[in-house]
Parts: C-alpha cells; structure tokens; sequence
C-alpha cells in the first residue's frame, strides 16, 4: 500500500475510537446514552433534514462534514458535557491540542482540509458553522425532551441555563428552530424536567 | 409548531431507533459490535477522505448523504448480513416496505428526496452508488482486519465469499480499495482467520 493511502487508513481506523466516546444524552427511549458516532451520524442527518430553516443561505455537503469531523478531537479529549463550567474553562486548550494529534495522522492536504473545517466549526463564523453549532444544539435538547427530561433531571440542570445555551447556539444559525427550542423548554419547565430557576 | 416542521422532528426522533439496530461488525477492538448509526457516521468520514480512489469523479456530498441514509430502512427491516443468504432472499422486498413507511412520515417533497437517493443506492448505477457501496464494504473489511478476523471466524467466513463480495462490491467504485481489500484478505487467510475456500 501506498504511504498516502497507508495513512488514511490508519486515520479511518483511529476513527473507530470516537464509537467508545459517551456522551450525557439518553437514546433508544432511555436504555442508555448516546456516543459520539451516533450523535455524528444524528446530526449529518439532521442538518440534511432541516437546512432550510438555516438563516442564511448554507452549503449543505460543507455543513455535513462539518457536523461529521465536529468530535473527532475527543477520542483525545474526551466529552465535556455542556453545564459543567469546571471543564468547558480547559475544553479549548485540551481540543486544539488533540487536532493537532489527529489531523496530523493525516496527509498535509487533507490534514489541513480537517483541521481547518474543525477551526471553521469552533469559530462560529460563517453561515455553514452557525447553522451546525444550532443542530448541535436541537439534537440532544430533542432527545432529551423525548426521555422526559432525564439527563436534566440527573444533572438538576436549570432551565435559563438551557434558554441561554439555545440563545447563543442556536438562535445564530435559525430562528425558526429557536423558536421551537424555547416552546420545548418551556414544556418541560411545566412538568419539572427543568429547574424553574 | 407548523405541521411540515412537526413531520421532520418525528423522523428526526424516529431515526433515534437507528441506534438500536446491530451489524455484524466489531469495533473498538473487539469490545462490542457496531450499530447501524455508528457505521453511517464512519461510512460518511471515510466516503469524505477516501473520494480521491473513486474509478470516476463523484459528488462528495451526495455520496455521503447517501451513505448517512442507506440503512435507515433496517429500522423496520433489520440488519442483513452479508453472508446470510437465506435472509438476503427476503431483503429487497423487506426493505422497500420499510422505505415506504419511513420516508413516507416525511413532507412529500423530502419523502422523495430521500427515498430517490436510497432507490439510487440500491441501484448502484451512478458513480456516487457505486463509491458509496465500495465504502460499505471496505469499512467492516477494515475493523474485521483489525479485530484480527473475529466475525469472520465466528460466522466461519470462506475468502472466496469475501473475495467475490469485494469484485461485486469495490471493484465497481474503486481499482485502488479493491487492491488494498485483495491484499487484506491474502493476509487473513495466511492468518486462519477466513477460511481457504
């Protein structure tokens, strides 16, 4: 086999290791957590499914591989769950240096390619960035919603934490789906799978 | 929520259940075996970094969209696997009643599109089928090489099988990844783990 085409491999098999990264999110009606290959794959999908709710005109394929490579520097780093401050205050510092690892396996070009759709995605920027961050952003808050709240209630999570996260996630990349966040949150506000604080 | 949004949030949710449906695969070194979700996630990295071995020029994008969705109908019709031929007899005909019930929860004009994209894929006609259904066979190739032969060896798997499924299934999309798969195959017959049938 070729050195480039060696190369590839190794990164597609290094890969596999995002399967084994846990996140806080319930599935499957709450039999247990989500990984971060299945919440990859939910968001490919769901940003396919909901583009047109985007504020701005977005590249769909661009925003597809986006959300697919978004994670891959917590085969590293592991997941930092989104309210726990003590983690998200080293969450930069231990992610930059994990791409460098991992896109690094890769050839020049595409290790650029990755790296630079990676910074793209962090930085928030551009139409195809804001657009991820917010489906992000909607995939586990409707999943939580479909498990009744669980990972909420376990986490005694607040529900203006979550209005803030939906403001700055997911507002920026679509209205609409902001619109419909603050419905669900309220929701859930109502039946005591959120704080009232 | 207006009623086109409210149909997609349903699909959204329902694709959840893609989470639960087992492949044959082992990952991460032999701990457990994939699911449905996390082989369209990887499927959709490697289309991304492998596209340059594709036998003709394919839109990237559209070849992953199609990798992300090619499986969702195993939601009602179950995994087939590759070597079981008795249920590869009923699969086509499982899987269209699937397709129509699953994309069928979508507005019309997403109904189609999807269903369009998964009737092309099945087809395996167009350069993006055919690189997209190289990649899903070049994918548990790859982590049932790393797992040294393990499936293979339990399911008493015989190389001719896999290499006749690597002619029909790689060559097709990609010289260069049915080369590379050739010379893993050799290499696991050396090893025991097909059998030298």
């Amino acid at each position: 086999m070729d050195e480039r085409l060696k190369k590839q491999m190794e990164f597609a098999l290094e890969m596999d290791k995002e399967k084994g990264i846990g996140r806080q999110t319930y599935i499957l009606n709450a039999l247990r957590k989500e990984n971060d290959a299945e919440h990859g794959w939910h968001l490919g999908l769901m940003t396919m499914l909901l583009a047109e709710y985007a504020n701005e005109p977005i590249d769909i394929g661009r925003t597809v591989a986006m959300v697919i490579i978004h994670d891959v520097v917590e085969i590293d780093a592991g997941d930092t769950y989104a309210y726990d401050d003590a983690g998200n205050a080293t969450k930069a510092e231990r992610e930059q240096k994990a791409a460098d690892r991992i896109f690094g396996m890769l050839p020049e070009d595409q290790g650029k390619y990755f790296m630079d759709l990676w910074l793209e995605f962090e930085a928030v920027a551009t139409p195809e960035a804001k657009f991820a961050t917010a489906i992000d952003s909607v995939q586990p808050l409707m999943l939580n919603n479909a498990s009744n709240g669980l990972a909420w209630r376990e986490h005694g999570v607040a529900a203006s934490k979550v209005q803030d996260r939906a403001l700055k996630k997911i507002k920026p990349g679509s209205e609409k789906l902001y619109e419909m966040v603050m419905d669900i949150i309220a929701d859930n506000v109502k039946k005591g799978n959120l704080k009232d604080l």
